[in-house]
């Protein structure tokens, strides 16, 4: 009911009268009155007008289930939102959900992660009231080999979530993380269960860098924020919507191709290296080319100095770019 | 302590005297005897005599993290031994202990599962004294395409401990149940969990009838028991035992060579359906053929009526043979 109020209240420019609240949501005054109380505790400015109703005027960055789902317009991702305050990851927790069932497009969020995990057993911190912790569980009808390919689309559905929001599109530093100016700004960890050739559930961590106002030094080269690139905070919640939104969107037509076909060109619009040098740094060795973008199975595509095009598969390399290592 | 004065009365032939037990545990006499007492309440028959010591003469089918810990003897697999009176599933706990960074190697056992899984979502039965319902951890540095072949070498390892203790060679039902008579007296169902191109862990669950003495009506012509085939009981700990020396003993000749190819021929030696008719159940439609063996990488060989040798992937078909459907 929360959730609905808070979308209600959104939605509507002007005032929602109590009736209409009592008669959407099937309660009493009473009970609509308690949860406008609730909101206003929580960060949410609202305005109480006797005969007119009530009027969002304005809210705090205020992240919680409600929020989230109120910022939740339909689509695969987001049927179903766990928030935590704090939680040891994201990722560990919509392992464990989908262990207990949960369903496809189940999102779970948390203000702060005190275990956040990056790539390979690193890992990645996660302040309260800053950022986006995020996983999607997932559950495609797919083999999976084709699963690595969740991490690209994800990548882009985060960025084209903050371009709606901000106005601003971050590119994609192949295969899944995002960077501003040369910047991360977001990282991305896929993790998967099998049975075999089936599927059982993939997890889809994504660590956002929204109101952050500054890094460790040894870091301010190589990490940024919403916030620092755009001189502004960022509300959480629609920017965790619209993600939601834009990464269900890619996320069926990922699932209506079986591949990346359908998707490819959105993605090289976005793919920070293109047509640069970059440096592949192979277990056989390192070896520089330009990048070419991607094929329909999300390899990256880099053409040696002899014309020959070389298919880099994911996480097999590391890719050296204009902006450093990472 | 309680395993390594298990293991020393069973190795021992005659008596082990009390000093030299608080000798080798460094622990006091009475602590020894309180082991001992706690052993003969579990149902080990230990014999007493003054200026003697302690002599096993007999026990019970006991099962125990002590008993399994016991009849471990070197190698990969049981390094470390989780065991559970009553758990839902040993491949789930197996799962939640392995994101929790248990080791490879660690074994999780039941005496019963309340939600034992078969493969795809099927249950699986699991009742006390009967079985052995066990799941081992793994991570293997390997590509994750490569880990379904890691069931091959469980199911050859199974296999191999049975004999071992009984004397009985199960046949392997291609890809890894194990069958006597005809009949089932094993599954195993492996899951993994991977980070993108990484394997974190392989689970691989094992349910062995042991001791069944009979099985619901529409399952007498499908499932069978070592009791209902040798005629005798047998006790589960030295069962485990040598399914774990044998497994870990395959599983590092599978990692020296990152395939089957040290373990083709002694798959094959076990492979039920060898050189007989079989009947693949193909996405694209069934098919007859004759079974010709694994390759390397464990997929069926099915030599087809003009001669044309298929290759039938783990999972992507059922293979009908001469003991019916499974």
């Amino acid at each position: 009911m929360k959730a609905e109020i808070i979308k209600l209240l959104k939605e509507r420019q002007g005032y929602v009268s109590g009736q209409e609240l009592c008669c959407r949501l099937g309660v009493s005054r009473t009970a609509v009155w308690k949860v406008i109380k609730q909101l206003e505790a929580e960060g949410y400015i609202i305005e109480a007008v006797r005969n007119k109703g009530y009027r969002l005027v304005d809210m705090r960055d205020v992240l919680s289930g409600a929020e989230i789902e109120s910022c939740i317009n339909g689509g695969p991702i987001g049927a179903r939102v766990v928030y935590y305050e704090e939680t040891d990851s994201t990722n560990t927790r919509a392992k464990a959900l989908a262990e207990e069932g949960a369903p496809e497009g189940t999102i779970v969020a948390a203000e702060t992660q005190n275990a956040g995990k990056g790539r390979r057993g690193r890992g990645w911190s996660s302040p309260p009231g800053s950022g986006i912790w995020m996983s999607v569980i997932l559950r495609p009808d797919l083999e999976p080999s084709r699963a690595s390919m969740v991490t690209l689309v994800a990548a882009l559905g985060v960025s084209e979530g903050i371009c709606r929001v901000t106005g601003i599109m971050p590119q994609i530093k192949w295969p899944n993380d995002l960077v501003l100016s040369g910047k991360k700004i977001c990282g991305i960890l896929t993790e998967m269960t099998t049975e075999l050739d089936v599927i059982q559930y993939v997890v889809v961590g994504m660590g956002i860098n929204v109101n952050t106002h500054g890094f460790p030094q040894e870091l301010t080269d190589k990490a940024s924020s919403l916030y620092l690139e755009t001189g502004k905070t960022w509300k959480r919640g629609p920017l965790m919507g619209a993600m939601a939104q834009a990464f269900g969107m890619y996320y069926e037509q990922f699932l209506a191709a079986k591949d990346l076909s359908l998707l490819k060109e959105e993605y090289e619009k976005r793919l920070a290296n293109l047509d640069r040098q970059v440096t592949v740094l192979a277990r056989e060795g390192a070896y520089n080319g330009i990048c070419r973008g991607i094929d329909s199975q999300g390899e990256l595509l880099v053409e040696k100095e002899d014309g020959h095009i070389s298919r880099v598969l994911s996480g097999e390399v590391s890719v050296r770019g204009i902006y450093g290592y990472v």
